[in-house]
């Protein structure tokens, strides 16, 4: 954090700029940095999950399983909504979180089965 | 795989169970196994997501900034779009998921508003 830009006097800058802008903020630059970071994590891992899920589509279609599983979903929402406590995550975000992600693998199979 | 339970002579299984249930599949079972792993994953990375974000809303509220800025969200979609496509993630969904998490953060700072 030894930039050029940020060794200017700080009443200059004030005059240039009355009131920090979220773009020239440095302590907001640093929480965007974190977030930047945790959502490219989410996008990588989220892109593994659906790997997942897509070899459990072919699997299923081969091994002449049934595509849905009402009970292994709930199953899933209980465990998750537990996780979600434990990491001060709020539970029922945990549940609409799930849901939203097995929506897309759905949409993900009935793409599939159409080609 | 050389657990007892595989041992059995393959007509007697189907006898006993004519067709693979999900509940009793040892592939399926790997699979959902590794699903749990992401998913405890995900949830652990969003509750962190959530801490940063509030922070920010902390900040912004200290700091007098805006609480909207609608250029650095543009940007974040143009950025995991990209990421989605390295990841071979449907970059469409990359873009739903970020503003699915986005609207969460926004009725966080409204709740935060309200109490």
């Amino acid at each position: 954090m030894a930039g050029g830009a940020e060794k200017r006097n700080p009443c200059e800058a004030r005059a240039a700029a009355p009131k920090n802008t979220p773009m020239t903020d440095p302590t907001l630059e640093r929480y965007r940095q974190s977030i930047d970071n945790i959502d490219a994590a989410l996008v990588f891992i989220l892109a593994e999950r659906f790997k997942v899920t897509q070899a459990v589509g072919r699997y299923k279609a081969e091994a002449q399983l049934p595509p849905a599983d009402p009970g292994r979903e709930e199953a899933q929402i209980e465990r998750l909504r537990g996780l979600a406590e434990q990491a001060q995550l709020d539970p029922e975000f945990s549940e609409k979180f799930l849901r939203f992600i097995i929506d897309e693998v759905i949409r993900h199979h009935e793409k599939a089965q159409r080609t």
